[in-house]
């Protein structure tokens, strides 16, 4: 087995070319005196640095100019009182710097933000100044110039469209970043999401490679899984949870990207991590082949208060294992057989214990026979109902008050993709265009982490200011409509 | 006569060396946790940039780190609440930043600060951090090694003497500034107290030649008068007010200079500037060779509220008019004789009308007969009283309720000039061990801008924050000590 230099080495080596751009807004004037503030609109939302010139007006000033210099993603953010913050996450995240700056200057600001929009407020000024130049480099490894056109045909699915694609886009840095604002890591549930769209659309294999390499490169878990992320800035960071459910999306990773690119080399490097994770997994199923509780946070699937996720954690073995077989058939591996014979003998213990056939659904005694959409949908991807039956459990679950609903727009990728599957194709387009539409109507440039359409003020984080207003996994939409809708 | 460009080339070509020095302060301890804040004390007032590292202490942190950096001159400014502020000058001058940092960083801030004591709490960090390595470059154009040794037997005049130098040496940077914490410009006032000092003790003769080149180059106002004060950053600018006896004691400073060094060049060079100085001066006298009033500021001589300056005014022309005639006499100008007769003429008309011979001090019609001690100082060093009448003059106001007292440290170096011309050796000595030895006990280690021994809380700009605790034109015991007191 490859060990962690050669990982990290790998992943060196398929470091992405960035792409710079200048934007240059324009203020509606160029003098501006103490008190006034001004918000420059880059038109589209960005991720890079600003740096803007400033001068004397009408006199020599010798006292240092103080400005405060916003970034926000929206124009909410640009509109908020920072002064009141009642989040989980650090504050030290919210855009806002405090320069004092002499005249005349070249300002270059030294950090990264990610922002559609850029307040500058003269706090204290001796005399009128004058702020100019303003310009703002972003950077992203995605290559418009290779973005693969698309004849959608209705207007709001093509603006969904852009919109997955920009929030692709933004987040392709020197990897694949969760949210550029904030969450400067990737996280495997996002990274899937993030390749898959990938391929249809920009189609870099450099960046998916890369990523794959890192979490190659990262330390496992007691229980064998692999980090569920890893920082790259400031310094390479193996992250310290573990989640079954990511490790082994990490798997369907490498298959879809072996999928798109027949790359055999990299398949070769990867295989024995992917197969470690499946064995991990394995250790931690009962006699009946469900998968059992572990300590701490072990699952992820959706963020819904109180979801119990063993059902659905045992979707995402059986997809895994699907999608494993078929890589290890294409590229003939003796071990093929193996996961297939296990694949189908787990997905018929699945059904006998965990499915309900009076009422049509799954429901797990270790869940606490809790009845949600995310165990239908993971056992449908899980390939242990179709057709009819699966229609029938997906139905009995959405929008039933009484079952937990999907709730990130991750979870809902999910939901669309088993939609999919059982042929609902009409559905899964009207449930792309109430969810990622209804970002859409609230102005997004970009999809959010989290969209609850009742409630445009929740946050996962206990402030709405901190909220991602980019992020990854809600990237996904492209991925559906280029491949099933047109 | 030569042209603008001409002395700012010649200010270009004497930019004096700036000798540069790490200073490494320990902090009690390295780790420190959101809301904790410690204090560095580099040990002396010193001029220069800041640097230090941060990094993780026992985990990963993602989060930019908050912290404010406050520089302070004394310790009492480290600790006052900069968030009330009732001064006239820009409180961005109050040095204090506000950064949000990554981890790990190596933090070279860009801005220059006039500090002994930095401030540094940590606002707001997930975990605890490390901070370490902090480091201040100080720099300054006095070069230490060139200070010439003073055997002065007496502890508080050799703390004086320590003190002065101390603050000179702050004061010279890239040009002679005011005060290196806010007023980064040259004050001819100033620039001529710095460079009597310079010359007894670092001798920089560059810095003194580059100066009077910078106000040699400078817009002359309405009447012909040179500018006051210089910026040189972050470009040249030539200051919009053009005070009479500032005017006039940059002859002095010419004079000075050629006594000390001996520069006929130099001399040369400037000649024609100071001619025009003394005919502009001489031009806003009236019938009897009396200085009269001018429209809007015009004249400095000190900061008292209320002060009516005119003698004082004409005592600094006729110092001026000495020092001038005998720089003639020894450069063998022919205009000397003229400016001799000049001399003699008005000292005579200048007793007449301005001496009241029954009290035995001098007041002015023009001045509204207002006492001060001010008239009396600069009388005496124009040489229009001497010995016991001068004595008599001078006794006769200071500490007279009724009279005008002399505020500035800056006037308080003409008190001192005075008794010195008068003899009165031990009454200067013990004014110096009064006025500059009381600061030593408020544990100056430069002396102020501005010092009332029974109102430390003073500041003449609405708010003590903002006073400049490293001032130029306080520098100067170190002058009477070495020339007259060892």
């Amino acid at each position: 087995m490859k060990d962690r230099n050669y990982f990290l080495q790998k992943a060196q080596e398929n470091m992405p070319r960035l792409f710079y751009k200048d934007i240059k807004p324009q203020a509606e004037k160029t003098v501006f005196d103490m008190g006034e503030s001004f918000v420059l609109d880059l038109g589209n939302h960005y991720v890079g640095k600003f740096s803007f010139s400033l001068d004397i007006f009408d006199d020599f000033i010798d006292a240092p100019v103080q400005l405060t210099i916003r970034f926000g993603e929206n124009e909410r953010e640009i509109n908020d009182d920072f002064t009141v913050y009642n989040g989980t996450i650090s504050r030290t995240w919210l855009q806002e710097e405090n320069l004092f700056v002499d005249t005349p200057s070249r300002v270059e600001m030294p950090r990264r933000y990610a922002c559609r929009y850029i307040k500058i407020t003269v706090i204290n000024v001796r005399r009128p100044i004058r702020l100019f130049d303003f310009c703002f480099t972003s950077s992203t490894s995605a290559d418009m110039s290779k973005l693969q056109g698309a004849d959608i045909g209705d207007k709001l699915l093509e603006k969904i469209d852009d919109v997955s694609i920009n929030t692709l886009k933004e987040c392709m840095q020197t990897f694949f970043e969760d949210g550029p604002k904030r969450d400067r890591r990737i996280w495997i549930g996002d990274f899937r999401l993030e390749a898959l769209v990938n391929h249809c659309t920009f189609d870099n294999k450099e960046i998916v490679k890369r990523c794959l390499y890192l979490f190659a490169a990262g330390n496992c878990g007691e229980l064998g899984f692999l980090p569920s992320y890893i920082y790259e800035t400031p310094y390479y960071f193996s992250g310290r949870d573990h989640l079954c459910d990511y490790a082994l999306l990490y798997v369907v990773t490498l298959c879809d990207y072996f999928d798109h690119s027949q790359d055999i080399e990299t398949v070769s490097d990867l295989l024995p991590i992917c197969k470690k994770q499946l064995e991990s997994f394995a250790a931690i199923l009962d006699d009946n082949s469900i998968v059992t509780h572990q300590d701490g946070w072990f699952v992820f699937i959706d963020w819904c208060e109180g979801l119990r996720a063993l059902t659905s954690l045992q979707g995402v073995y059986l997809y895994t294992l699907e999608r494993f077989s078929k890589l290890l058939f294409d590229i003939g591996d003796k071990d093929c057989e193996k996961y297939e014979k296990q694949l189908c003998k787990i997905r018929n213990l699945s059904k006998q214990h965990l499915y309900n056939p009076e009422k049509g659904v799954f429901e797990n005694e270790l869940d606490g026979h809790q009845l949600s959409v995310h165990s239908q949908v993971w056992m449908i991807l899980g390939g242990v109902i179709s057709g009819d039956e699966g229609k029938k459990a997906l139905l009995a679950t959405l929008d039933n008050p009484d079952a937990k609903q999907p709730f990130t727009p991750y979870m809902r990728h999910y939901v669309v993709e088993a939609m999919i599957k059982l042929g609902m194709y009409d559905e899964a387009k009207e449930y792309i265009k109430l969810i990622w539409g209804g970002m859409i109507e609230l102005g997004a440039d970009t999809f959010y982490e989290v969209y609850v359409p009742d409630d445009p003020e929740f946050s996962p984080y206990g402030d709405r200011k901190i909220n991602s207003l980019c992020h990854a996994w809600s990237c996904t939409p492209s991925y559906f409509i280029r491949k099933y809708f047109i």
